[in-house]
């Protein structure tokens, strides 16, 4: 009998966000898997540490920095090898993943590679998005707005390729909400764009929610330099902020 | 010494999807306060259910269902007066919301309501969008992709008022994932503008997502009629679904 694959979301990373079901997995696993970065540590391994068994096994995926896509996809190809000896001895596997698998996660990667052969169960996990809403007391959606999540290199390359005259302001102007994510090197790009559709004042920027290094300012505000895990929340119909 | 309001998210459905955090807060409420629909039962209070104490006082909140906003919000008006009551007593108050609290959640009408006189700590939940798409093996967003979240009214309204004429196209084709929320009474309208845009091949149809009366079908085989809690995901680079 084969092992099942979890794909666990551990939410934005404080270990309180983790959800009953993922922590009931982790504290049982036989065996965890998990990215790194580049050989540093991992986030996701650091959002659940307290509940990971002594005894389990860990299947490491050391992702390399990398704009070309071949040297990753080798990490995670022999990641899914380990993952598949696993289950076919019969172990389960917990793989372990920032705020949701499913929603800007490394998990597809796996989900790609094992889920014809194997069982695969996805547990949904808190997002950064809302969690960054929750800590600036920004009601981010209700009744019928239209809600857009846009990582900011998709900003940045808009204007440098001009792939739209109008592409991503078509996109803010008509959402209610909008969340940009993954701001890192694309920070200042992003700041020109929203300065042009006027919305610096509705925007605010978050770094690393619900951590103890969680940094919330009105955009205007914002250091010059973001880092990966930050994001700008953009809430037309709120009021105006602090 | 007032009390703290804590605008807690339930999660979309199975209490196992509760956050640690939630849970506590819950399991330790002298007050809990929840909406119900029109003197029906709270889907929020049946998330949380087994974890209430027994000894907890509940402040119900009865929304009357009318397309007018006023007696919705008088309702809200009676419920945040008897919460008022409670944190004046320095009694802390748990509000119960289904998903997330800041994600088309009642909770921003207590908020505003408290906000400026109480301490109030929104705890964010997971949402019914990245459960759907968890539950039907639907990666929802990689690497640069854009999401957006479309209420199903704003489609219909869009329809019929012809707030433009390329609206909502114009979000639907400058997206890569579209969820699309609150399907009622609005179904047929956005079947008839999905099928336009060429996506029902695409388009996934979710009930329920995580409860025991959940529904997974291809758009082309759901039924004719859709509850309030239901979702099409459309994921335009996924592997066709099934």
């Amino acid at each position: 009998m084969k092992g099942t694959l979890y794909g666990v979301g551990l939410g934005p990373g404080d270990p309180d966000l983790i959800t009953r079901k993922a922590a009931r997995l982790i504290e049982n696993a036989e065996v965890i898997a998990y990215p790194t970065l580049a050989g540093g540590s991992s986030f996701a391994r650091a959002i659940a540490a307290e509940l990971i068994p002594a005894t389990a096994q860990e299947i490491v995926m050391d992702v390399p920095m990398s704009v070309e896509r071949g040297p990753a996809q080798a990490a995670y190809d022999k990641g899914a090898a380990e993952i598949r000896a696993a289950l076919d001895a019969g172990r389960d596997v917990v793989a372990l993943c920032e705020g949701d698998p499913f929603f800007y996660g490394s998990f597809m990667y796996l989900f790609a590679r094992l889920r014809k052969d194997y069982a695969v169960e996805v547990v949904p996990g808190v997002t950064s998005v809302t969690t960054c809403a929750a800590v600036s007391g920004l009601p981010m959606a209700a009744r019928n707005e239209v809600v857009t999540i846009l990582p900011a290199p998709k900003i940045a390359y808009a204007g440098v390729r001009q792939m739209s005259d109008t592409y991503p302001t078509d996109i803010i102007q008509g959402s209610d909400t909008i969340a940009i994510m993954k701001l890192g090197r694309h920070f200042a790009a992003v700041r020109a764009v929203i300065k042009e559709a006027g919305l610096t004042e509705k925007a605010v920027y978050i770094e690393r929610a619900s951590t103890p290094d969680e940094v919330v300012l009105p955009l205007a505000q914002a250091p010059e330099k973001a880092p990966y895990f930050s994001m700008i929340l953009i809430v037309k119909g709120a009021d105006p902020w602090l």
